[in-house]
């Protein structure tokens, strides 16, 4: 047995087709009485819905959402609750419709029931970011944490499968960097390997056949898994890599955590011996290296940074960045090394282990 | 996948050689200054050390730790609490420490750092309960749930191996009713696999090599584990028997679970097939029911009931106050069947599948 220490967060999931139904009900149990009803353009038909099923519940609606939470949205939807005297926060979407939720939560203290209907992961986890001035600021609290979230395989069914084998890649990459994350503890090992399992068999299945209900229904299971790894262990240089290549290149995000993740997992294969032990088991492949390779193969994602867009001369501004970004990881992170890395994944060359 | 609703509770665990010494700085961690120290008499050994490592931030020593937690107990220990200003409790000790510091911490509302000695798995839990007048009333409070559990595994390896492997039996009994529990869920089946995996190898090492302190660690995790899947899914039948079985015929609780847990396991296979086959799998057997039996004669733990003194007359009496209890269970819980699987447990016959 490993030393390990490990912070349980408090989290009510509700997991199954009808879920969204359920969500009166959620907020009779936490003894509130006027939901904010927060809804993202893509969510946008599920506002009537909700509106019903919210009755007398209901607040209000807000659904001018925007990417990386402006500063001025915070402000809008804060007057919105106010006027309407909101106790609690029902957000439905992905990552952007959690996160402005979360950006209320933190000036009016009132809980969140959650709604995804993305693999963002975000519901999961305290970590809130609000954008002001061009510059994001991210943080950790334990209000903003969803008090309930209600996973509705069903509100998945029509995400294009190009779209689920992207997003759900950056799922995936939560579980694979939880393994040898700096605060991962057995019980993290546990969720993360049945995380890696559920994304890669699911979006495998929805790829191969987008009609069958259950891949996405074990993919959304895994994307759960993979936001409760990531809000106890955090992320680690293959989040660094994407972030930067969005934040600063512009590339998209989903299909940056495609192409990268196969790489840093090359990256990192002999100094993360154990983590990538399980990521290989979870994945059934005789390595986690190979493993990874065949899965993008297998999902069709974009395969390299050129297919992305990248200009070939960024490359050394990335690795800079990378490097000097200092991120924590199993392998140091030397200028060569990065440089190398960036090549092979540039190309979408094939590496092997050594 | 299945529907479920999983309700995960917060708690910060540290696990490994050593934890012990991290008391104050957790004590720091949660902005407290006066600690009582809750000590069981089997704990009196520890009492020098924490003394001096909580140094100014003891606020005073309690070791009149009574088993069931007499209502008259808590009352002494409020008062020491009041008069030396406690703002926070630290219990050392099994279940009775713990139990106590939760009725202690349902008065003055002070957060718990428990530090377990035993397998109970009571310090993972918001279960308490406080007897007065013969009766003891249990409840669930989230306001008891410890908020930091010290898993130090030192303090167990002088741990006899017979009491180990009895009160380890009692935790694997936890895991195995989480299976078919009515709030079973992935995670928790997750958990508890790990922990009936943890406690089977444990266990089965103390027995055979006591000096290996190896064993004596995974026996810890798996009951920390145990004690997670308690507190979120709770009990079933096994454990209304053997609260019967102690409460109206006083028999030894520990021994009494490594009696009876086959028998119920028994009891329940056909009816909950899923649930078995996990178990088996956690104890690399071809059946569950094999497996349990196979493990209690490798852990040479009590066989009978009739081996733990319970007079043979008393079984039709055992066999009203179960059927009366009206527990759910997969199996109903008929009187013609629980009179037969106290039968065989009386005589420790073994029984096969059918």
């Amino acid at each position: 047995m490993r030393a390990f220490t490990y912070d349980a967060l408090p989290g009510r999931v509700v997991f199954g087709t009808g879920a969204v139904s359920q969500v009166a009900e959620e907020i009779d149990r936490m003894q509130k009485k006027r939901a904010l009803l927060i809804a993202t353009r893509s969510a946008a038909r599920l506002v009537p819905r909700l509106t019903e099923q919210l009755g007398e519940r209901l607040a209000g609606v807000f659904n001018e959402v925007v990417q990386h939470i402006p500063a001025s949205t915070v402000e809008g939807v804060l007057a919105t609750a106010v006027k309407s005297s909101t106790d609690c926060i029902v957000t439905v979407g992905g990552g952007s419709a959690v996160g402005l939720g979360k950006a209320l939560s933190l000036k009016i203290d009132a809980p969140i029931i959650a709604i995804p209907t993305t693999f963002s992961g975000s519901e999961m986890t305290p970590i809130y970011g609000i954008t002001s001035e061009g510059h994001k600021r991210t943080g950790r609290d334990m209000r903003v944490l969803p008090r309930t979230v209600l996973y509705d395989p069903e509100l998945i069914y029509s995400l294009p499968p190009s779209i689920a084998a992207s997003s759900g890649m950056n799922a995936l990459a939560h579980c694979a960097e939880a393994f040898y994350g700096k605060l991962a503890s057995p019980i993290t090992d546990l969720l993360a390997e049945e995380g890696s399992r559920a994304l890669a068999q699911g979006l495998t299945g929805i790829v191969q056949n987008p009609q069958n209900h259950e891949s996405y229904d074990l993919a959304l299971y895994g994307a759960y898994l993979a936001g409760a790894v990531l809000a106890v262990v955090g992320t680690g240089l293959h989040h660094r890599i994407c972030h930067i290549l969005g934040g600063h290149f512009n590339l998209p995000h989903a299909e940056t955590h495609a192409v990268m993740l196969p790489y840093v997992i090359w990256y990192n294969h002999k100094a993360a011996p154990a983590a990538m032990a399980r990521l290989a088991r979870a994945l059934e492949a005789e390595d986690a290296v190979k493993g990874c390779f065949d899965l993008v193969a297998r999902l069709n994602t974009p395969r390299s940074l050129a297919d992305l867009g990248l200009a070939e001369d960024s490359l050394a501004e990335a690795t800079r960045l990378v490097v000097e970004s200092q991120t924590w990881n199993p392998r140091p992170v030397m200028f060569n090394d990065i440089e190398q890395l960036f090549q092979a994944a540039y190309y979408g060359q094939p590496v092997y282990l050594a």
